[in-house]
């Protein structure tokens, strides 16, 4: 196995002005795990309930989702419930119920303990760290966290830091892990923590991306309806490291498009509620909507009678 | 005259987490006749009070601002007084005293009526369709404004809007003229209300650019330190419009070089107080972070290794 998340696989519900969904499928290894899946094989380290409905199981396995990781507890699976406003940033958690996940200890099938990029999902820190002792030598372990870690177990969180390449956090975790307000500087400051780089997740106005000397500022794809960002971060990293998994090389310009995939594979993914825009999702789809955001995003060098023509100073 | 901005000049009292300012320098007119200056010629329509510092005067001169609109009259120069927080984007205004600036009507001197680029600095929208009544035939005519007159004055804005070009306006603003929450939708409804472009400004997101059909994302070069936000609007929209009426066209792809020089300039702008930045800034510094801003956002096509083996649907 190339690429290993480990994460939550939850039955979530969830209410946003355009509707409301009861327990559909959610957690941040599926959403990452089935965005990886476009672009090659991917393993999944999570636990679900003796509730877990198959349909999701079969569901994760015909997109290709290896599940040797995943295992069933006796007892009740993860439940998340959420409400979102008008403006979809804003997001109620109106009940958690961790059930079988609260005893969730990850532990690697002997054929994930080879691979070369794992992803660290959104778990305590201390269990990132015991994956990271099950695995042999990875390209590149990419790890995502929250505002939960970052207070309560900060000294863990920065222990785990120390053996990460890449950090995907949004604004406010990077102001908290570092304590700038500047997003500049905070980043700056992530890096001295143990990554080599970190990517600022910024919902609808992109992501940033800081590595020594290197920034890529990246724009979203304006999308004219988002209907649910449930998950869309784990679907942003799962874009991100499906892509590098596949990729011939991971240099910086490689991690450019990395992310502009993470961002497609996320706004395609909240158009609809849960995964089920991923469902229907085809190749042509995302390369249409890549080959869009190059076009929105690029521009050209100002004409040399501009350039010789500047005043001032 | 070439180009020619219609809007105010002040005296701004200002309050940032950083520090304060007593009467300094402001305007949306001193603001975009000051960044557009980089580029070529520009006439200021403004008024001024009697208190009007002549320094303010000699530095506008020396950049090249053409001051034959700018009018003296009886009384005291606009004043405002603000106070940021420490996320800059919340801006509290303390005090605002119109003074010589209530009775503004804009006349514009002969020189300027045949000008070919005109910005409508955020004011009256009835003296707004005043100034276009005074001009020939503009090639481009740009816009701003603001919620007290999309709330205030709508009917005569949306008059106002159907003889625009451009209309530069942000997030909050795009969304309560269109009554829609969604900014691409928003923009696609003012397109509807006249003008044929409208440029959404995001702060530190950026900008989004949207004309038939044609989107353009900027984002904004990511700085370590902001320190005064004030201004930046009309920087963007003078390094925007300064560099159009210099350039040899102004087709889209124009519009986008346009956009990216109108962050950068704005990008300066918020390094210090008031204008001061902007008086020590070179060509070659604006010619050094435009590179950087195009480095910062180009990513490649994705490898055709990449492209065939996409799987899913």
């Amino acid at each position: 196995m190339s690429l290993v998340v480990v994460g939550s696989v939850a039955l979530d519900s969830l209410e946003t002005p355009f509707g409301r969904r009861e327990e559909v499928l959610g957690g941040s290894a599926s959403y990452f795990s089935v965005a990886a899946s476009f672009f090659g094989p991917v393993g999944v380290v999570a636990v679900v309930g003796e509730d877990f409905p198959d349909r999701h199981l079969d569901f994760l396995s015909s997109r290709g989702v290896d599940l040797q990781g995943l295992v069933r507890r006796p007892g009740r699976t993860f439940r998340w419930k959420g409400r979102y406003e008008l403006d979809l940033n804003v997001a109620h958690t109106l009940d958690t119920q961790l059930n079988v996940f609260a005893e969730f200890a990850p532990e690697l099938p002997p054929s994930y303990r080879d691979c070369e990029y794992v992803f660290l999902g959104n778990i305590d820190p201390d269990l990132q760290r015991g994956v990271l002792d099950q695995v042999r030598r990875p390209r590149l372990v990419g790890c995502d966290t929250m505002n939960y870690w970052i207070t309560a177990k900060r000294e863990s969180l920065l222990r785990t830091l120390e053996r990460v390449d890449m950090l995907f956090v949004n604004d406010a975790e990077v102001r908290q892990l570092s304590g700038e307000h500047n997003v500049v500087k905070a980043a700056g400051a992530v890096l001295r923590m143990g990554p080599r780089a970190v990517v600022v997740k910024r919902g609808e106005h992109g992501a940033l991306f800081f590595a020594d000397g290197e920034v890529f500022a990246s724009s979203a794809v304006p999308l004219s309806a988002v209907f649910d960002p449930t998950g869309a971060g784990d679907t942003f990293a799962g874009g991100f490291m499906g892509y590098l998994s596949a990729a011939p090389r991971a240099d910086h310009a490689a991690m450019r498009r990395a992310i502009v995939l993470g961002s497609v594979l996320a706004s395609f993914a909240v158009e609809q509620f849960s995964l089920d825009r991923l469902r229907t999702l085809t190749p042509q789809e995302i390369r249409t909507r890549y080959a869009e955001a190059r076009r929105q995003a690029h521009f050209d060098d100002l004409e040399p009678q501009v350039l010789s023509g500047l005043t001032g100073g």
